[in-house]
């Protein structure tokens, strides 16, 4: 396969993870980054390193509707007037950052959509603008929740006909976990049941990924998305105290369940997702681990299982995983194959 | 994708398995399935019952040079003159069953080479004779030797100026072991050691997998392939008396290590492959493991792993993933991508 362009939409944790990690990658080349502030392009391939020095300390909460105060409260140095990714020598200022991305779409194979997920249909409704921009190539996302794929899903037939390859859940769950489970399953001909449990251990990665640790609490039964958007920091705050620092999550809404029933591995309803995240404390509190049992065609009954080392950070597995899914979407999307796809569509079909 | 049609050359252990395991496959149709003694074709799809319990019992040992002398010695029946696969309804006999086959390709997209492996030119040659007949598909092996991969790959321009696309290793390891080695690598930046470890009990399996035992003892340090095929049933039964019905294999030549090289997860030297082969039990005599150790983004240095279940079988996890691969082989021969691929090549790039 030959090089492969990408850009980058946000650069909060997720977006400036995946652009460093894009440097370990053979024939990736990422050529533009943007945030809700200005955009960067540079089509012999962004110097990464000065972007995130430049950036560095400056994540944009994106949570805050005036734009400023969640991230001066939480005490995130400012660079003056070059908030956000400006603060690079490679960006400037823009009205309309993911419009520029747009229209320089024809130089770009791929988008990762690393924006936040508050909204959670903005990444929707950011799909639809570059349908009617006329972009044609491949956008790819880390979202997590079922109800978005739907929402994707519903504009699959658009895609098609735009010569979209839009590839869904790619992160570590759904994404990497949801691949283990497809690749899990190739040993049976009914699965019966996968399980997904992750631990997460955050301390010293807090700070860039405040927008994770509010997104999981809209998993909790007492919240959801709308109530969690609305939570202060000091209510988040209080929220972790009342859990000792570690929060423990139960058949959470991801994806992983539609995506693999989508693949024809199960059915959506014999996959649960579970987990520990751990904000005070770096050591994972439980071991990430995917389970998928299932009948083999001689009869037997077993459990296949991957499990992820305990010093793999979140990040390590959601942006590896991420650009990998993306250069097979590049594939796809050059083989002609465009629509809806989930990471488990992308392994070898079962 | 639309359906695709498949031949199975060779209808001893592997091929048997593949066409059960393929009635469970959704859009996946056995076309024509073939021994040295005879072929059988429905383009309409083969009744897979009637030809597995026409043949049951009758597999063909193929070692011995005349043709009946292992087979009548090891005690397994035959059926008078309709030896292998002419004992099927659906077969009839043929003096170049692979010619018959090849003259068909037009119908057939994708032909597993199910065949032995002594003469580990053997398939090499079989792909020759589909270059020559003009032969454009998929053509798929589950060979275990990395000298094999290099024969086919000195074959790879033919290979694409023919439109084949060859998929090589696509068994259990390598195959499903290597498929999981290549994205237990995706959290990782650098991958410094595959460790693939297997255990296979084959008490009830032992008579339908003699071949893979021959096979296996010609990876003990005291024989090679040569050898390991000279050898009677007689002396492969006291071998394994030497070893207690288990025998323990270092540093086998399989060729995970050169596939996992040619799919840029690590270098060949990195990976080692052993495990246990029991024939006095069915339980596995150790769990199926691969551990992946690498360094992540952010430096740490972790082990991933992929767990089979002890209770599934040898051909479970062989046949399932060549399936599996063979159609993601049909999806990039459709798409214009021919020469020679692995299993890691498969997955979603790296």
């Amino acid at each position: 396969m030959n090089d492969s362009t990408f850009a980058v939409l946000g650069t909060g944790g997720i977006g400036r993870r995946a652009l460093e990690v894009s440097q370990y990658k053979d024939s990736l080349t990422p050529v533009a980054a943007c945030d809700r502030h200005g955009v960067a392009f540079d089509f012999d391939g962004l110097e990464v390193d000065e972007l995130l020095a430049a950036t560095e300390g400056n994540i944009d909460n994106e949570v805050s509707t005036d734009g400023g105060a969640a991230t001066a409260e939480s005490g995130v140095k400012q660079h003056g007037e070059d908030r956000g990714v400006v603060a690079s020598s490679q960006a400037r200022a823009s009205d309309d950052p993911i419009r520029e991305i747009i229209d320089h779409g024809d130089r770009i194979d791929a988008v990762l959509l690393a924006l936040p997920n508050y909204e959670h249909d903005f990444i929707p409704r950011t799909a639809d603008r570059f349908l009617e921009g006329g972009y044609a190539g491949v956008m790819i996302d880390v979202l997590k929740r079922s109800r978005v794929i739907d929402m994707l899903e519903d504009r699959s037939d658009e895609f098609e006909d735009a010569g979209i390859t839009f590839i869904c859940g790619a992160g570590a769950t759904p994404g990497l976990l949801t691949g283990a489970a497809s690749l899990a399953a190739q040993s049976f001909v009914e699965v019966t049941d996968v399980d997904i449990w992750w631990g997460v251990g955050l301390k010293s990665g807090y700070e860039d990924n405040r927008g994770t640790v509010r997104e999981d609490i809209a998993h909790l039964p007492e919240y959801d998305i709308e109530t969690a958007r609305d939570l202060s920091d000091d209510e988040i705050e209080a929220i972790i105290d009342e859990h000792d620092g570690a929060i423990e999550f139960e058949d959470m809404e991801h994806a992983d369940d539609v995506l693999l029933e989508r693949a024809g591995v199960c059915d959506a309803e014999d996959v649960s997702v579970g987990g520990i995240l751990d904000v005070r404390n770096d050591e994972k509190p439980t071991t990430t681990t995917v389970r998928v049992t299932g009948t083999t065609f001689d009869g037997e009954t077993a459990t296949n299982a991957f499990q992820l080392g305990d010093a793999t950070s979140m990040e390590a597995n959601v942006n590896g995983p991420a650009l990998g899914y993306l250069k097979a979407g590049v594939r796809r999307n050059r083989a002609g194959e465009y629509g809806v796809y989930g990471p488990a569509e992308l392994m070898p079909g079962f």
